[in-house]
């Protein structure tokens, strides 16, 4: 016999169930939330079931959308011409993030991983693939994670839109900026000297 | 302009509100809920307006419970003469893990902490009194946790029953000292169970 009420142990599962959470720590979100008044705890279950019933993927770049075209591919003032190429929004983000993007975007979600079962199929490649063969684009950035998964998918990307003749293009690796030489590991190290450029 | 649909704006922020969740990680948490079936993410929004709806708080001990008196309280089998005081739900959870105590609780819902405005009177204490006070028990044993908080709210509580002369115990120094009951494994709770001694 539970001595907690069978309400708040399913609670707990499904707390458990997200991603890097515990069982403690489903337990203390659990906890939260009983502690929380009725109003915060409604808005708090009325925003999981909002996002799942608004958001879409955008008809355009794949990206998580609550329109048909999601606001960057609908923005005039993007050059729609220059697609970068990430695996997920997370990346889409972070490259925002950066405010030096003008272009538009494309969201695999996901990378190709043999060990994960994840095939170019689970993927939008085949999407990524007729925006380059509509003729709609100059230049695809691959922007995928310098990791293993990335550079596969990279690389395989790269091979299926070669005979289209765009400009592909992949991120830059280097030390990242305001960090010290001797926090970085030997592969960014071998890249950052791989990639060296001319100094004026 | 965001580049995030805002009902996911949304989510991010309900599960940033949550202890212990960064930005960071609630945006790794919206993500998987987009990822999840449609019946996936409705249940788990069900979870916390089922548990917001039907839990409350035991008549008697002021445990989490979905009836009127919670499971233990009912119980039969248990030594209603012996009262455990813990601060919160999970303390209870703790010490049942243990399979060592055969008594009854009282849940304080916090400890006293004037830094954070917690006042005796924002506790159940009154509730715990009042069953001294009826001459329901025998033995209160005080099983706040072994940091300042709970010490002071340990002694406030032992000078207020003092004057019904009920044996009042305290746990034993099993507990690392400055830790929290509910990281304490099986053993060492049964240890401070066991050599819990007079508290004055």
């Amino acid at each position: 016999m539970s001595v907690l009420p069978s309400s708040f142990e399913t609670l707990i599962d499904k707390f458990a169930a997200l991603p890097g959470v515990g069982r403690k720590s489903a337990q203390r979100l659990a906890f939260f939330v009983i502690s929380m008044t009725d109003e915060t705890a409604q808005s708090f279950a009325d925003a999981i079931t909002d996002a799942k019933r608004t958001i879409r993927e955008c008809a355009v770049c794949c990206n998580l959308s609550e329109d048909e075209v999601c606001p960057v591919c609908s923005n005039t003032r993007r050059n729609p011409r220059i697609v970068c190429v990430v695996s997920d929004p997370k990346g889409v983000l972070a490259i925002e993030r950066a405010r030096e993007f003008g272009g538009v975007y494309h969201v695999l979600h996901g990378t190709i991983s043999p060990l994960s079962g994840v095939t170019p199929d689970d993927l939008r490649i085949r999407e990524l693939v007729a925006r380059v063969a509509d003729g709609g684009c100059d230049e695809v950035i691959l922007a995928t994670n310098p990791d293993t998964e990335g550079e596969t998918t990279a690389r395989y990307i790269a091979r299926l839109i070669e005979p289209f003749g765009v400009r592909t293009t992949r991120l830059a690796y280097g030390i990242p900026v305001g960090s010290s030489l001797e926090f970085a590991d030997d592969a960014t190290l071998t890249r950052a000297l791989e990639g060296r450029s001319e100094y004026n």
